[in-house]
């Protein structure tokens, strides 16, 4: 695996494996790598000849009272577990390298950036869209892997390359959960150790959801949500920010089921916040 | 020359072009040629493998006053033009190729966007940054070409492809003029016959305050804008919509000119807007 600061790097190295035929998997991240980032390498290791990984702190997606100064980073550990996974590069650029003085240029998905996450984290997704549509135009994979634990962010950025015409293919790949079924995030290190057991409402509140509309055929999202609220709402400590069942392609609130739905949710649990969602409805 | 209305014509013909090895140079443009569009032609041409030419009446980038429906088009003559100057594939999209339902997906680079132009017609550069990006991401041309003709376009275009990372020279073309001065526009077509004479207005006001400049050595901008007014407003039925002396770098006003400055400015004639500009301070 190598290891590289600077955009001309990337592309010589790109450059060095289209001439030899190579397809090429990308796999963007900021870092502190857990076991759902690893599904996403494996994945893309499997699929295409030679697997691009970055990891890059975005600092336009985060608002200013957010955590980007303190969220975790270890770049010598990531670095030594996308080497066991077979990665071929890792791309790590400073922020300057990325954002040149005076950057002004955005990129914006309207509409779908301004609900769920986007009404708590007002241009969260401008942010994202930006380094996103960036990092394609460096690495130019033929395909590029992201986690459906960020269901918006996915559903965003595959409606940005479709409709800027990028020439990639978006991955989503399924959640990876600990045991007790918390999705994994880099930020549940923030969870302090005595809350971590109440850190799986949301998780059972999704599945409280699901459940009454897969197996009890309760297809009212106004019952079903006031159900899935009170399931979080036992657990102390934690604040239920949204929860809401929408339609998968566009976001739009769904008031009676009728197919498949995605049920999404985030909480904050001592300071922290977590989102986690939820297919339901497809069987 | 071949001719294709699908994106997904235009990729399978870049391809051929890539495996061939071809550098592939760009022209977008939005039809109803003239010399002005045919000379980036020539260059791309003389500089590249393979030519690639649009023509796209792009709807983003008019306000809903301005002259979309009614800007002018001849798309039979167009093509026998771009044929006789040797361009090899010429893509004629339509709307809905471009822009499908529910297309929300927006390019813009702040600041530059919201002066001169842009404060006169809002969105406007929000529109052509999208659909040349798009347009870059279709082709995906080694070099792509622009005329100076629209001076602030090259420079919010030149500043999305750095700060994007689109792997693509932009390269400025010179204005292409009359014999009188009249810089070359699909507009012109416009301008009554009997007012023709005084369209020559910005070019002569432009003309002035370089002579002044670099002739004779006047340096304050107030003055030289002072000037250049007068000489416009010696034409009858020309209302000046703007005339400044910018830096060419960021567009940024100039007071004491002691470098390479940009003048540019904007009138009506007949209800007809034509634009100009000229760099001056560089002797």
């Amino acid at each position: 695996m190598k290891t590289v600061k600077l955009v001309s790097e990337v592309r010589a190295e790109i450059c060095s494996m289209k001439k030899r035929g190579q397809r090429i998997g990308f796999v963007p991240t900021m870092g502190y790598l857990h076991e759902g980032h690893l599904s996403l390498v494996k994945r893309s290791v499997e699929e295409c000849d030679a697997t691009v990984v970055s990891i890059f702190v975005n600092p336009t997606q985060f608002g200013p009272a957010e955590d980007y100064s303190r969220y975790p980073r270890d770049s010598a550990r990531d670095g030594e577990l996308l080497r066991s996974r077979d990665t071929d590069l890792l791309f790590i650029p400073t922020v300057e390298e990325i954002y040149g003085e005076g950057f002004s240029t955005f990129v914006e998905v309207g509409g779908l950036s301004e609900k769920l996450e986007g009404s708590i984290r007002p241009g969260h997704f401008r942010g994202v869209c930006t380094v996103v549509c960036k990092l394609f135009n460096i690495v130019s994979p033929d395909k590029a892997y992201f986690g459906w634990k960020d269901a918006q962010q996915l559903i965003i950025i595959r409606k940005m390359s479709e409709e800027l015409n990028i020439p990639v293919e978006i991955e989503g790949c399924p959640i990876f959960r600990e045991a007790d079924g918390l999705a994994a995030s880099s930020r549940n290190v923030y969870i302090p150790r005595e809350k971590r057991r109440y850190a799986v409402a949301l998780y059972m509140g999704l599945s409280r959801i699901r459940d009454l509309l897969d197996n009890h055929g309760i297809r009212d999202a106004a019952r079903l949500l006031k159900e899935g609220r009170k399931t979080v709402e036992e657990y102390p400590g934690v604040e239920l920010q949204y929860l809401e069942i929408v339609d998968p392609d566009d976001l739009s609130t769904v008031k009676t089921i009728d197919g498949k739905v995605l049920v999404l949710g985030a909480i904050r649990i001592s300071g922290v916040r977590l989102i986690d969602n939820m297919f339901a409805g497809d069987k």
